[in-house]
């Protein structure tokens, strides 16, 4: 690897498409609960999930195709008929809702508004990947395989701000990267692997002084997401985006086990 | 307090063109090296110091004024009378160039890129403040006297991307804030502080695996720029942005010692 990288935020990752991403490989975090969500339903069976921006989009695609599962919410409540104009939600954004039993064999249609963006930020790279601490061994072993020219983290963020989990997450792939990537590190990278550095000993104490959350925190039904979303390598199963926009289990590049 | 935020990279602050800055107070750090050196310039008492981005901008200004004297440099040598149609620089950008029997009671104006972008970005604050490491506690004090509604620490960073030495000051200045800040501190505070503080022990240390001090370490002139900026405290100057856009050492707001 010649450079590993860290964006913090939607104005880092908007200059992307100033940005020839052939020889990058990109990796979009969400934390708090893009990726964490994606990376359940695919390891619960899910055939894909595709990451739109508005309801409105959701819905183009229930029209389109019947089957689709719709996920979403807006201020913590699932997506309801009163706000679609008829169509209930299948489910809120929580991973814990992913369920094997709900997801197996279906494709999943999910809006969130920083994951979208950031994942279609990375458009052109080498292959994107979407990770979190649900996933980030499998993630860390597809990367030695792909064997980037650059990497390039991707934070998703909180609103147009920087998000702490998604950084602690950054640094935790930047801390599995090892001796080997040491000198590629940008500056934005140390900062990351330093900052899970300091936390790892308690990642759910230090995640939950982030905005997002405090947020979900402080909702009943939400609370447990934070837990769920702040343990590691709980699937060992590689999220990739396709050109089409769906997000996928890949296979490990290069077979072997695992 | 309501609010303390830190942006990361040019990126970050070229989007403070859409806010409304009328209750912030901006403090722009450039540790290695504009506000290390515009710090040092003025607590060894020169008048004011103007940042300018452009060798030409600097030269309008001896055109004008003949008695300002000329900071710059390009690829780590002092800009010679062969770059600049016959005006020999008269520093280099190393703050310890700037001695006192140099610099008193004279107008200094300083060719940097990221620094002077920074500084503009902050145009319509309620004030602009440029800090480093040399006057870390004279500009907490005197934040405390100004009691914003909002602050905002802008790290200038390394071309487009993020400084970890920035990051280091700005996380170090939310470190002295202390607990009346607590509540204040968005996502990109936490993380600059929580970088500060894994790194305090050995700050030089830790500042030196940056780009921008593996770049002066490893030109034999330059080298001791990076200990120089590294300390903590050496100067209780506070250095303010007129609406001028010239750098003045600021009374301490409120009067009383220091």
């Amino acid at each position: 690897m010649k450079t590993v990288e860290v964006l913090f935020t939607p104005a880092d990752f908007a200059t992307l498409a100033h940005r020839d991403l052939r020889e990058t490989v990109c990796v979009v975090i969400d934390v708090l609960r893009a990726t964490s969500t994606i990376v359940t339903a695919l390891a619960h069976g899910a055939d894909a999930v595709i990451p739109v921006p508005e309801i409105s989009a959701a819905l183009a695609w229930r029209a389109q195709q019947p089957d689709v599962l719709l996920a979403g919410e807006r201020d913590g409540l699932r997506i309801r008929a009163a706000q679609t104009g008829g169509v209930d939600f299948d489910f809120g954004n929580s991973p814990r809702e992913f369920t094997a039993a709900k997801v197996r064999g279906k494709t999943i249609v999910t809006t969130t508004t920083n994951g979208t963006r950031a994942l279609h930020a990375c458009d052109g790279a080498r292959a994107v990947l979407a990770a979190s601490f649900l996933n980030l061994t499998a993630t860390v072993v597809q990367l030695g395989r792909l064997a980037p020219e650059n990497l390039l983290l991707v934070c998703s963020g909180t609103g147009n701000q920087a998000a702490l989990e998604d950084t602690l997450c950054a640094g935790a792939l930047c801390h599995q990267l090892g001796h080997a990537a040491e000198a590629a590190l940008a500056d934005s990278a140390i900062i990351a692997r330093e900052i899970f550095r300091a936390a790892q000993s308690d990642l759910l104490a230090a995640a939950s002084r982030s905005a997002n959350a405090r947020r979900l925190l402080a909702n009943p039904d939400l609370r447990d997401d934070v837990a769920f979303c702040l343990r590691e390598d709980v699937f060992a199963v590689v999220a990739e985006q396709g050109r089409d926009g769906a997000v996928r289990a890949a296979q490990l590049s290069g077979g072997g086990g695992f």
